[in-house]
């Protein structure tokens, strides 16, 4: 498919290659387009594809297994030994992003998104990242639930988990504005943990309270804290990336916790677009910018500015 | 507690007693008063009793285990050897049930209702066997999901599969009045299959459209038509109860499904009091009748009618 | 590869084809070679493959998705929509079995079986049934263990619970041969269903001692007899193939317990090769007879003997 | 029940509380007298036992929960908000401890133990440490697994894990004594972490080879080790206590690897000794050494010297 993109959203680790050349041992060691969250229209169809349209509204996704490694075969596609996922400095050559006008993409790739807006449909790719989080953390209905860290990602978590039935959400940040998008996006609590530093004592007493916590800051104090404040037998999910961390293993070994990691998705990418759809969830709000392409450094900066972006998208059509 | 009950709902197994003394090989074998569906308010409180204040209004759980035995020892309090629920004729000397004025309760079965109209807080009964069963089928967010039967528990069911994500709920009976509360309720698509044999036909092509099946009705035939529609490793929750039934073993074991039953409930009772106050889930208008107890009988006559009858409550107040 | 087949044993199902001409609604239509249990050396290598010699002792898996339908990229080949498993008549035109002096075979589908009898590898196929019916039993250490049916299949999986570490293994059949089999393999009570109808009443009384149950009879009695002994929400894997079978639905839900199809496998072969060559499992002593491939019909013969044989197989070397 | 106790293991904590008053942040506050692992003879029998009789040979289970608690009635016995679990100095008043001539116990606590040396009977507390450890780890059979930390609890998840049915069974430790052990017990690979840094090393590969690693050492170097060397979706159990380790989760993430705590044990101490009685566990070559109660001190000092010691009993009977 030949896809005229439409927009295309900055992730928080486009924000890393930007300003530091990359994050943990991933280094940019040539130049590399960046961009994974971008929906467009389709402008040429190869042969031999089906169900798609010239015109038709699309939400791409950057993720690109190679359908043959062992951990395709298993069902693992987000572990692909070969994955080319669009503006990735992990493998070398790098994989080229997805900011661009025109992007051929294969059709496995394009979910329909007739009737969502290109915004939103930018927006399926960290809500994938989401709810491949959330499809890990077993029935929510009923459940209290921790999120900390409220970036695009904590509050695309705390939808998902108010959108699965959530009880009670509570959800930590030490930015004001992130954590006003927080409520207003269906957090029953919020807490300053840099204002407030005991904000989450009430939690912690017994053995914990919280059944389930969505790690999505990447910050060692935020896993100490939930570590502290998981009930017995309770569910930590960690998405935020961080380096080494310092865990509590004590009481994570008496209480019995688990820890899983959660990396990427893959066909939760369909879901998101068909929940995104059935106006199930509801992102549009989260774009706190839109910005023309060619104002892409000033896109950049205004997207790392915690005090008063959420996602900043840049807009591709001219 | 001495609660003075407001309202009871009639439940099905209600109804077997009233028609028919009894259902399989559970048979009346002395009086017994119905009912386990009750909420009122708390008219006096025993000594040792912390959070419930005169006056309160409470859902009353009927689950009473004894909390003791094997299956208590194990958290299995729902198949508790020595389970006393209200109105129930399976042990001898039969479980007297809560359709009365005034009843004793313990302090642990009463649920805090403040701010449900009492005949909110006698759905909890029902609802806490539906979030038993949903609690069962793993995450159904983003999933397709099949209801077969549409009387309050499969309604109720598919409220709860709606707020716990799912995607598309089908749902199936042969009342059409139930198919339009369960519409109302929040299914997407409703399917008449008595009048409609091969509505189905769309979700049983290929290997089977439907993640996770909740079998309502206790009848053969749905159960056999929901393995055809499920897709290979699909779930059925069994929650309604039949006898004997003819199960095509062969596509269950070809598609790997999975079947699992589900039987009453027990901490579920006080989610469900949680979620209706959070107004997270709102059952009012399943509500078709309430009647004052001397018209019980006209009440049950009523409740029995599935062409105009959703939940018939009977009101003890004065 | 070309294989120049040593060993195959004759399944369940190769004797239905050879006495029915099928089973259920899967009818030959066309001559079909049989067989799919096979094991031999290699006589030539294609290019491209690695880590396999001419000459080399190979058991053969029959399992060969496409690895590109839905279910493949799944992860779940076992379903694949394009399955060419040797001596199937279920797809048309059939797939041509395995019973050849020579195969040519997929390098993917060869498992080094050095040090293993011809005889030996060949059971790699059943084993894996087993194996993968076992993996989704969960963990069986320490656990009480019934086994319904002992054809080949069922004493494998009496073979493979114990090495699971069961603490107890009860199998039943209607064959003292099976019986006399079974108890060898290592089940710890072997009871005649026929000649002693109340034999599992010590299992079924309370609300029953079995923690997971093999139904590998494919006999609707069986599966019934084991909704009777699980314990509440115990687990029943469905090996057997049967037709429509009636379940006792009433004590599966009341009981709250799980059913799981388990059919054919994938990986699991390579496993079970690896397991015998390991010597965790022996399985020599289940085969008790070989013939030469021009005796063949007296093999089949033989081999639907329930009262003198277990696995019988072809020696295809002349 | 009045027990005569015959022989009592000492443990970890047991040297921790002898060498230096405590672990952690767990102190002794008052003279408490040690010990857990111990097993006797009934000498006087309460009224309203059955199943045991005077002269009796049994193990007695150290788990004392209350049974009434809210973890209790969830079925989480060893989270116990009022557990007295002999010989610890959690709560205070400290739970005085086992090494005793006579002990009350209660029947409940009381196994069956007939057929057992009394050695042997005393190991069923570490041995229902490791059945609870393994349990959470899925099915083991054919599965690769990795032990760190080869001290009794280590070395026993290696019987366990043997006896599970894994594949291959990879040992760590720094003691040549204690890989030795564990060599002697089932495991494949020993490896020496200390002279051999880089033995490990062949397991990281790739994403990892191994499916499930069990860490007992307590150690963060060993917990840092196996999350290098755990495919992708693998699962690690914690069982060795540690204060705050640094992990790399950076690793755990991208891997989408899975921490699980487990900590003590309850209705496994049953288990344990009929697993013992069926001899399908063999621990009796772990016990290195066996002194009177009344030469303690060396016991002690001998059971700290992990160059020659395993398992250190102390004898009651005179």
């Amino acid at each position: 498919m030949l896809v005229e993109i439409g927009v295309g959203g900055i992730c928080g680790s486009d924000l890393h290659y930007f300003h530091n050349g990359g994050f943990g041992q991933v280094r940019l060691r040539e130049p590399m387009v960046l961009g994974h969250e971008v929906a467009g229209r389709i402008s040429a169809i190869g042969t031999g594809v089906s169900g798609l349209a010239e015109g038709q509204q699309v939400a791409v996704s950057p993720s690109r297994p190679c359908g043959d490694c062992s951990f395709c075969r298993l069902g693992q596609p987000n572990q692909c030994l070969n994955m080319r996922f669009y503006g990735s400095a992990m493998p070398f050559p790098h994989i080229q992003g997805a900011f661009r006008q025109f992007l051929a993409a294969d059709a496995s790739q394009c979910a329909d998104a007739t009737g969502l807006s290109p915004g939103e449909a930018a927006m399926a790719e960290p809500l994938a990242v989401c709810l491949h989080a959330v499809g890990k953390a077993g029935p929510l209905l009923g459940k209290t639930v921790l999120v900390t860290g409220c970036g695009p990602i904590g509050v695309m978590t705390v939808i998902c988990a108010r959108r699965a039935g959530a009880e009670t959400v509570i959800a930590t940040d030490i930015s004001e504005f992130a954590l006003r998008t927080a409520s207003a996006a269906g957090a029953d609590r919020t807490i300053n943990v840099e204002s407030d530093a005991d904000g989450l004592a009430e939690f912690s007493g017994g053995k914990g309270k919280i059944d389930i916590a969505f790690e999505c800051s990447g910050a060692e104090s935020a896993l100490g804290a939930a570590v502290g404040c998981l009930r017995p037998n309770g569910l930590l999910v960690q998405l935020g990336l961080g380096g080494d961390m310092t865990v509590p293993m004590m009481a994570l070994t008496a209480k019995e916790l688990r820890i899983h990691g959660s990396f990427r998705f893959h066909e939760e990418f369909f879901t998101a677009v068909k929940l995104m759809r059935r106006k199930l969830v509801e992102l549009g709000p989260l774009v706190t910018a839109t910005l023309p392409f060619h104002r892409a450094t000033e896109a950049f900066e205004l997207a790392s500015d915690r005090s008063q972006s959420m996602k900043v998208q840049l807009e591709f059509t001219s």
